[in-house]
């Protein structure tokens, strides 16, 4: 029996904003960082911000939020921006910008452009009046169209809910196929707590949307399947979202049987040969062969 | 001269809703996940959302958006569960359960729990009616405060906002000063477009925060440092986040030049003599020894 896990278990008020707030940007990480570009009455200011995300796409709505300051209550200079001019650049940074990018979250007196201080090559937008950051690999122009106050003390939110009216993509972050971006080219930074940042480009890897297929399902799955010590949950989730249709047919799996790798198995002897079975098996898994790795953990089946 | 950056630009509404979208969420990525626990009157739904992240501290608030499926407009279970119950448990998910988490995302019937399909255990909450996933590291109970419908449409968002009520952290993801997550330890995954996430604990790097540093920004580094042709944007960020104050005086430049080191390449005549200067100039820099740099960097001064 394995022994149980622990867990610490906090209600937020109990501690101080600032005790707090390391849990909660630990755990909900990676963010992604929206580096918004805004303006007032003719000045700019340019800020990351990685309370962030999109959150429908039809319309096309980003949200961020410039967050009162833990420490004393006050706002970032985008907020009052954009209360005062609707507007704003959404932009999305890549590694090559990072040092920069949070060089513009420096608090630098209002009225004081980021763009001069953190490098950036400022050019005109089409739609909007903030200017946008030329290296960004990907821009949003957006219409803000509500700010919905979470709070009134240090650390309270304040949701930015903007659509987006012009998207610029640079041309080489784009897929093949013309439709959609490909993450290895983007290559874009996201923020962990503390001073943390990762790189998505270099640890991507592919699961297969179930979209409409139903999966069997975990429940499903035979008894020596399902407990084995072998398969790990990675391995047991992707054989049970293949489909009660599609899994191997009785002469399917026998014809397997046959295959010269899983005969010299099956000379191993009972226990021997069904744990290498298993192993097959995962390995087939792990290499993405789906049904032939359901073919093999089916012989490894006791009544097999 | 370089040059021009190509970029397509894109108004949203001129392309179809899956056109656009892979756009969006290619862009706009790693997006965190939320996995989201719900109850109508006694059925659980487990689902996971990448539209989410945390808006606030203080209060705690996370928000999250089970949009409206752009292929028929149909609505999430999820979001019919927490118009009726407005409680959720927000979970966190790593890389050993991010096959199983995908699995839960099958568009199973009404009413089947995806705890049974994809194989996780679930435990009671403290506060809140839906139970929680015994496997996750961090799992928040929350109450729902607020739906914000954003559009009508396939592809519109619904934006859920939600307070935490109790949060539970895995004891071996908080930092050894017991404040925070330690992001290596947390492996958590995230989205981005198609069918890619990512794995943030293995490409982790940090960049300090500037807080309530001034440093002295690009426009007042020195014409040969900012345009040098060995030092990139991010050396120049690191270099232009330090302080006027801190900068050495020209009495520790001059000492700096006493080193074996410097001494080396004063020997090797003008122009080559900068060149490994700056070269120089930028290990140290990306050794974190940002002072050093400077001096180094002051010393490859054409008035040096």
């Amino acid at each position: 029996m394995p022994a149980p896990t622990l867990f610490r278990s906090i209600t937020p008020s109990d501690l101080s904003p600032s005790d707090w707030h390391p849990f909660m940007v630990g755990a909900v990480a990676p963010r992604p960082v929206a580096f918004v570009s805004t303006v007032d009455e003719g000045r700019v200011n340019l800020s990351p911000y990685s309370f962030f995300n999109c959150f429908g796409s039809n319309p096309p709505i980003l949200a961020f939020s410039p967050a009162n300051r833990v420490r004393d209550n006050s706002q970032k200079h985008t907020l009052q921006n954009v209360r005062e001019v609707p507007e704003c650049v959404v932009h999305i940074c890549d590694y090559a910008m990072v040092e920069q990018m949070s060089l513009a979250s420096t608090e630098y007196a209002k009225g004081v452009n980021e763009f001069v201080k953190a490098g950036f090559t400022e050019v005109p937008s089409q739609r909007v009046r903030p200017p946008r950051v030329l290296e960004a690999p990907a821009a949003f122009e957006c219409v803000v169209e509500q700010i919905i106050e979470l709070g009134q003390n240090n650390g309270a939110g304040n949701l930015v809910l903007c659509r987006v009216v012009l998207a610029h993509f640079r041309e080489d972050i784009i897929l093949p196929s013309g439709i959609g971006i490909d993450p290895r080219k983007l290559d874009a930074v996201a923020r962990l707590g503390g001073d943390w940042y990762s790189r998505s480009a270099q640890t991507l890897f592919e699961v297969p949307k179930p979209n409409r297929n139903l999966g069997i399902g975990f429940d499903q799955l035979p008894a020596h399947i399902r407990h084995s010590d072998v398969l790990t949950g990675n391995n047991l989730g992707r054989l049970a979202n293949v489909e009660a249709h599609a899994l191997p047919t009785s002469e399917e799996v026998a014809a397997y049987r046959q295959k010269p790798a899983v005969q010299a198995i099956l000379q191993l002897g009972d226990a021997a040969q069904r744990q290498a079975l298993m192993q097959l098996g995962k390995q087939l898994l792990e290499s993405g062969q789906v049904l032939d790795a359901w073919k093999v953990l089916l012989l490894a089946s006791p009544e097999a």
